[in-house]
């Protein structure tokens, strides 16, 4: 039985969110440093928390999750500077991105704010939980984490000495990052459309289905990657070797590895797969997840068209498909890597967890001058 | 017995929107004007099905519902210059958001493109069809409309003549545009996430959640408002008047007129509703739906924190709640007024139409160069 109310800990959140989204770029900065270092200070006692975890686990899960679960000082120090490429990256909240006045001294402004709260669902990977909690903080959004059970004690000891630390940094609100743990709360949580604003599934595709199945909040998927890599008939040689190596055994577990080689029949003297561009394309579309799909060719013209008529998150020309990563675009973290056709596509950074409002600022103005002809709207973009 | 089978008309709809997707403006435009010019040339076909809807309906259903299903010389002349507004406004597909390398002769560009195909349900306005499928078609995107049945034949003679007005531009693929008519469509279309993108209820919010509780598929939301103005001690006591007859009278029935009205215990003798900001804003963020709430006032630092800490779409200092729509904001026409926290709120134009994807462009790039320390990342913006 849980030791505490679902319910009050989302509403928690949720009051929380509201200071979070007027909290200086200052406070958020100190806060993720005050992070970064206070796991570096205690990480033997996150490698301890882990230690018992594997030991836990070691004969009940297979080798690619207790890959995954374990902690080691590469995966220790990649955590730390996640964080702190976190804290470098600009306040994503606040920026006007747009601004005209309707009309003389009626001015609408378009302005970035945070999407408020957060609920993420996660499986075995506990460096998540830094990841994550760096990112919503440095976008004001507050979090409420659901860790797999294998990783219970490395979440447990990781978000108390965030904790920890959060509670020394001066006017940073509580209740900003909340971690459960029971099954019951996940099923709870898909039901507080009241509170949470936003779940994030980071799993299998089993887990994002049941989620997109069993609430009414919007849901940022991650499905699996099921990728293609069209070899085109003037394709380089070398270039096709050297990507298709790359991106299918890099990192073969990955979601951006390649699952599907397409090869033009005038490239391969053995095999008909696919005679021109236009079944290469119909097939990636119709069968591709939409998270990255490549083509290999010198022809530019036929690159362009792929690049155009692929309905993909990520749409390749010469390189490889595990090149779609937050980190690699350049977005500091990553919340993960959306396949959805909705809010945020693709590897999904500080951004993707905005959303923004619109400020109108008049002085008395009122619909019925406007209605009736009184005064007309000018539409001048000042920004 | 419906004649057709939706999961076909889906699959249709998902191949047009493949073919809409690498449209050029050009036709995307011409197909625009056409639609206006049919209408402008059938109109009394279509008051025609009109009286028919109305002669149908008039015992059965409340005046409201009645003067949004009924069409005049007004409402037509709106729809046919909606439908040239839209032609006006900039083609939202193909923008470049952002352009950076990841490192020398590696280029990574973020477009704008299509969602994909559309679901749309609405209740009785009849002009709801010309403004959609402008809107789609502007922004690339394949369509499903499900209309309410009290305006049956009014949508069908406006969808005949757009079909038809449709064949004869060259080049313009069919199948954008699909009309259904059964209640059982409703439900296959909210099954149908593999070839629908994006649902959009516009109607009330029983509506709403009867979509959001029977969907897998994202949906816009848009939710009565519950909007509110709050009158600070320093209010101006004529703007006030004026902008709470506007706000309230202009047009009762609209989403963004008030419901609410909090005023200082200062700024009224007589009533003791609320003795402070803080107090204002805390009872907006529970009670308002998020729609559009504004304060009136002379204070510019009590204004802009009201603007800061009000999580609502629209957050107005001295104006009228019933700005809030797309016309007003300058967007040509609106898709409808969000109160989702994600994708797109308030109200919706072209933009909320679109998302984009990633185009990497390399020369036989690896991530195993970059993993390995071989190459850095140099993430330099272009744009």
């Amino acid at each position: 039985m849980a030791e505490y109310n679902f319910i009050q800990l989302a509403k928690n959140a949720k009051s929380a969110s509201k200071k979070l989204a007027v909290l200086s770029t200052d406070i958020k900065n100190k806060a993720l440093l005050a992070i970064a270092e206070a796991i570096e200070f205690n990480k033997t006692k996150i490698f301890e928390a882990n230690t018992i975890d594997l030991e836990l686990a070691k004969d009940n899960i297979p080798q690619s999750v207790y890959n995954r679960l374990k902690l080691d000082e590469n995966k220790m120090r990649d955590m730390i500077q996640g964080i702190v490429d976190v804290y470098e990256l600009e306040d994503p909240i606040g920026k006007i991105l747009m601004q005209r006045t309707l009309d003389t001294g009626l001015i609408l402004t378009k302005k970035s704010c945070p999407i408020g709260v957060l609920g993420i669902i996660f499986e075995a990977r506990p460096d998540v939980i830094s990841q994550i909690s760096a990112l919503a903080i440095k976008s004001s959004n507050a979090v409420i984490l659901k860790g797999g059970k294998e990783s219970a004690n490395t979440n447990k000891a990781i978000m108390e000495i965030i904790q920890a630390a959060l509670t020394k940094v001066e006017g940073f609100p509580q209740n900003v990052l909340t971690q459960v743990f029971s099954r019951d709360d996940v099923k709870e949580m898909l039901e507080q459309d009241k509170y949470i604003d936003l779940i994030i599934p980071r799993g299998g595709n089993s887990l994002v289905q049941f989620v997109k199945e069993n609430t009414k909040i919007p849901v940022l998927g991650h499905a699996d990657g099921i990728c293609h890599i069209f070899i085109d008939e003037s394709a380089d040689l070398e270039k096709s070797k050297r990507i298709i190596i790359d991106a299918k055994t890099q990192y073969p577990s990955a979601c951006n590895a390649v699952e599907t080689l397409l090869v033009h029949e005038d490239f391969s003297a053995k095999d008909e797969l696919f005679n021109s561009l236009k079944e290469a394309i119909e097939h990636i579309n119709e069968f591709s997840s939409g998270h990255t799909d490549a083509i290999i060719t010198e022809d530019r013209e036929i690159a362009s068209e792929f690049l155009s008529a692929v309905d993909s998150a990520g749409v390749y020309h010469n390189a490889s498909t595990r090149f779609a990563d937050g980190f690699r675009y350049g977005f500091g973290a990553e919340v993960g890597i959306s396949t959805n056709k909705t809010h945020a596509r693709g590897p999904v950074g500080l951004e993707g967890l905005t959303i923004y409002k619109y400020l109108l600022q008049g002085s008395g103005d009122i619909v019925k001058d406007y209605v009736e002809g009184y005064k007309k709207f000018n539409h001048k973009d000042l920004i």
